[in-house]
């Protein structure tokens, strides 16, 4: 048996008012809808009904955890996810480049993301790295940069605490924030706190008379002098999947945080030149390597996330073409290549972006298994009312425990 | 009011290749599709979603405990269900004949159910029960034959530990295994594992010289010599049915266990002759034994076995016809003795055991409730897959305090 999971992030919507209905009801989706025929649907509440559900933990609970117990913060998986090395002890933040003014009050963030930087990330994050903490002997730390403005921040040493304060205001024309340590936790964050002003306010320094900004300023851009962190989080203590259920996954994902949280879960990533995360990634390089990885791992799990994008953006003609996009070229890809007789798939999505909203809500997600070990129901088509009438009803994450089990695959518990 | 809770082993199965139905699908069930009419139907997870259920931790969830809470292991089950005196402190094991040669490497198993031994089996106890164990002051055991090979062991006395291997090599030519503390637990196991060991030794001893054997070798028999034991446990803290509902239960079941889970709930067992446990128990005599019952307790716990030991021959047809029996004489018989106004039925398996793969798997089972208080749906038949469009949707658990609840008898939480 082989089993792929694909999950299209922020897949669920509401109806738009312009057709009634939702972007995946209006898409034109034949080959789900041969697997909806096949297989069976259902509504899965991703960590729970009425939970509104962020990406990170949304992720945990399908893939068979409780991110009520074992969620520290989004740092780690962003770490993670950019191929940081994360030990236990280790404080993760997801950080990224801004551009601050120096004013009477202090750094004032006058571009939250640094015009959007697209080059010359790798040597000032260097220049961060090369900075060494003062304030607080036998910290050490390391920054490194992924797309754009983005990447993540790592401390390591003695006495570290996940519990501080962030220092992006999240708004332009603010003064970035001050690193302090949460109410309740003055004494095990205080050192954390000040290693992180120092390397803030010392990254300043390195990063204003850096060549690749003194350039951007002469190109007109915006200099990428600050650092905002945020998300601080220690290392989940997470048991493998391997150790739960004895078989080997791989994650193929073009965003750091979904390859990051299945990382924590002790999958293996696959990289995949075209998968970008984003609207334009390469959906038959994603299949065709989902394929090829099934030669070497027992399951496979796929991210696709342009679907939330264009939720977040509030474009429904692009999630709409996106998921029909995911239909033909993921799914189609996929279908044309796999021993349908051995081999069980299972489609969700991560939460609900709906176009009127542009973030997360509430709603259960539809899903959908096929395979030759799913009792089919008699739902033909894949959408959020199909499957709230499909055979499998509604339950609570675990998805993956569930596609696992489809497999045969599940230890039992008790005898 | 009264209630009836019958659970079926193993009811659930996934479509054979024979006729693209489950065996409950395609049994002929008249019985249960008129309550199925009048009733309700649902799915329901015994423990959890992709959640592979035992039969002793499914048992509990659905009599509405969290095995992830109590569950200790199925010894205090098997001892509790074959009459023994279980009490705090006390380790119990599912224990049980078996034939040893004994060999340069030590007691090799030629046989873990001592030729199904049929008879002698009590002198074969008391025998065991005479030793007085001397590596371990203090400690007592109690070891009860059962049915054929089948047994439990007991342990008493001061700093006894649940946390040791067991001696079960679980395949035939292996060397029987001999107990340690588990890893982590070396201190408070260490004399538990000392005591098993000296009991197993000494008891090979009794056994190999006893006229029972002696006989059955020279009959060509094979001797019941050595004890093999598994599924450590203590005595987990339940409170009882009664104390939570304030309703007196009654459990009918062939197999120890289930009589040992009930009997931990708080029930009474009710002996019931031809119960055997298996594909030949007699249904209506455990129908008019639960008829019999409810005159005296509020509630009856019905638990019949054939279904599961089916699925796990891989047996379709045994399955299916049991399944048929079920119908008739087990439904048929209560339906015609109970006062329908006042009665509220639960029907419903503890796991699926598809007959394809002969093992429990982690898909829902169906269940079904009828009685004056539940809302009918549309479903006019009961089977794995018209429960995934039932009117009760999909839960996990707590299949008994839904029973009680309909009988209006659960407390209140809250106020």
């Amino acid at each position: 048996m082989k089993g792929i999971l694909v999950i299209a992030d922020g897949l669920g919507g509401r109806p738009t008012d312009v057709c009634g209905k939702t972007c995946l009801e209006a898409a034109s989706t034949p080959v789900l809808d041969e697997l909806a025929r096949r297989g069976a649907v259902g509504l899965v509440d991703p960590i729970g009904p009425g939970v509104r559900p962020g990406s990170d933990t949304a992720h945990l609970s399908l893939l068979g955890y409780d991110p009520r117990k074992i969620y520290t913060g989004r740092g780690v998986f962003e770490c993670l996810g950019i191929g940081m090395d994360v030990r236990e002890g280790d404080v993760c933040f997801r950080a990224n480049f801004a551009t601050v003014e120096t004013r009477d009050e202090g750094f004032v963030v006058t571009d939250r993301r640094a015009g959007r930087i697209e080059s010359g990330q790798g040597e000032l994050a260097e220049a961060l790295n090369r900075i060494e903490l003062e304030s607080v002997p036998g910290m050490s730390f390391e920054f490194r940069a992924s797309t754009q403005h983005r990447g993540a921040l790592l401390l390591r040493g003695e006495g570290l605490s996940r519990y501080v304060t962030e220092n992006d205001p999240h708004k332009t024309d603010r003064q970035a924030l001050r690193f302090a340590a949460l109410p309740g936790h003055e004494k095990e964050a205080g050192r954390t706190a000040s290693a992180l002003n120092e390397l803030v306010e010392r990254g300043h320094e390195a990063l204003s008379r850096h060549p690749v900004n003194v350039e951007r300023i002469r190109d007109g851009k915006l200099p990428a002098n600050f650092v905002l962190a945020r998300g601080a989080a220690d290392c989940p203590r997470i048991p493998s999947v391997e150790s739960i259920y004895d078989v080997r996954g791989a994650v193929i994902a073009g965003g750091a945080l979904y390859r990051g949280v299945a990382l924590a879960c002790g999958m293996t990533s696959i990289d995949v030149p075209g998968a970008t995360g984003g609207l334009d990634t390469d959906l038959r390089a994603k299949a065709a390597a989902a394929v090829k990885a099934l030669e070497s791992f027992d399951f496979v799990f796929v991210h696709v996330k342009g679907t939330d994008n264009a939720g977040h953006d509030q474009d429904a003609e692009a999630k709409t073409a996106f998921i029909e996009r995911i239909d033909r070229e993921l799914f189609g890809s996929l279908l044309e290549a796999i021993d349908e007789e051995k081999t069980h798939l299972a489609f969700t999505g991560d939460h609900t972006t709906p176009i009127d909203f542009g973030d997360h809500t509430v709603e259960p997600v539809p899903v959908l298994f096929a395979g030759p070990n799913v009792c089919t129901d008699d739902c033909a088509t894949f959408g959020e009312r199909v499957a709230g009438r499909g055979g499998l009803g509604r339950w609570s994450g675990r998805v993956l425990p569930m596609l696992l089990g489809y497999c045969n695959w599940a230890p039992k518990f008790g005898s």
